[in-house]
């Protein structure tokens, strides 16, 4: 279960293009679904121009890109980052990818494929390491 | 060919240590020199001290770092991004190296050699993966 | 032996949170002991709610995180990072790790274990490559 972290949690005031109190931004914040009790870290870039979902409980460290559109590579999709799960700093997650429910992924992964609920996964490209016991 | 993705390119307003509109950083602005249709992702860091040449049509994703002086190792020259080629994010760029035409490197990459025209290359050290098919 | 890399060094200004003007930020900076000459890369994030100690003419890259506290895998503990050490670009250090005099930890690096005094260490994990030869 995900520990009580805030006391006060508020939704963040987002504006497209621009830095939030955080110190992360959000380009097209109009198709972000953002749950409660959320934590995104500082210097994280989310397009949300095709669509990113995340859910409650959710953490994003610092320096984390969050892609539904990547321009380089000419792909789009929505991201869905399921309830609880954390993605470590430096990490990609590119357009089209869903990670599961509880699961974590690994500081400095890049992740460009599906991961499931209850895992532990971490690397470039991103590799499943192991499931998450439960309590 | 480079698809075409602006319809009213303008140069951005670029000034020493500040962050754009698009919240990416250059020092010594004075020595960028910045083709037509270029793309910088947010918190992308340029450091043009000893030159930084970015060809038409070049993209270079988010969180990525152009180095022409690395005070940490004591490296410093010019560093050439020549037309269309694209950076992926989180990518190091390190002082003197040139990055050929229409060629990728990919995310998270550390880029301490020259890369030639027309090749993918991705890794820590970056490492050329293969050519890019010419249509 | 450190080069003078500074004619007129300040202790920069630094409120919780907010960018300093090189584009760096600290929260919990009433937990930061910050030494002479240190040099610190714009976009890098300091959570320094459990202590971070940055030593005399410490240089830190641009894109690095150093987290005292890492509410992602529940860590916490003082970071130091001794004197001359030198932190390359996009690396993280976690809570409880302490860097050793004159030691380089290489760019795109993930540290989660002490580095001892004079040595060069690189990767996700960190591994120590080689001694620094003594002059």
């Amino acid at each position: 279960m995900a520990q009580k972290r805030f006391k006060n949690w508020k939704k963040p005031k987002i504006k497209h293009g621009e830095l939030t109190k955080w110190n992360w931004m959000v380009q097209h914040p109009e198709n972000l679904k953002l749950g409660q009790e959320t934590d995104i870290g500082a210097f994280t870039y989310i397009n949300a121009k095709h669509g990113v979902t995340i859910g409650n409980n959710v953490e994003i460290g610092s320096h984390c890109s969050i892609y539904s559109l990547s321009t380089i590579d000419h792909k789009k999709g929505r991201v869905i980052l399921k309830r609880n799960c954390r993605i470590g700093s430096h990490s990609t997650i590119m357009p089209g990818v869903t990670i599961g429910t509880n699961s974590v992924v690994g500081a400095h992964s890049f992740v460009n494929s599906n991961i499931s609920d209850n895992v532990i996964a971490v690397g470039c490209p991103v590799k499943v390491l192991r499931k998450i016991k439960q309590h």
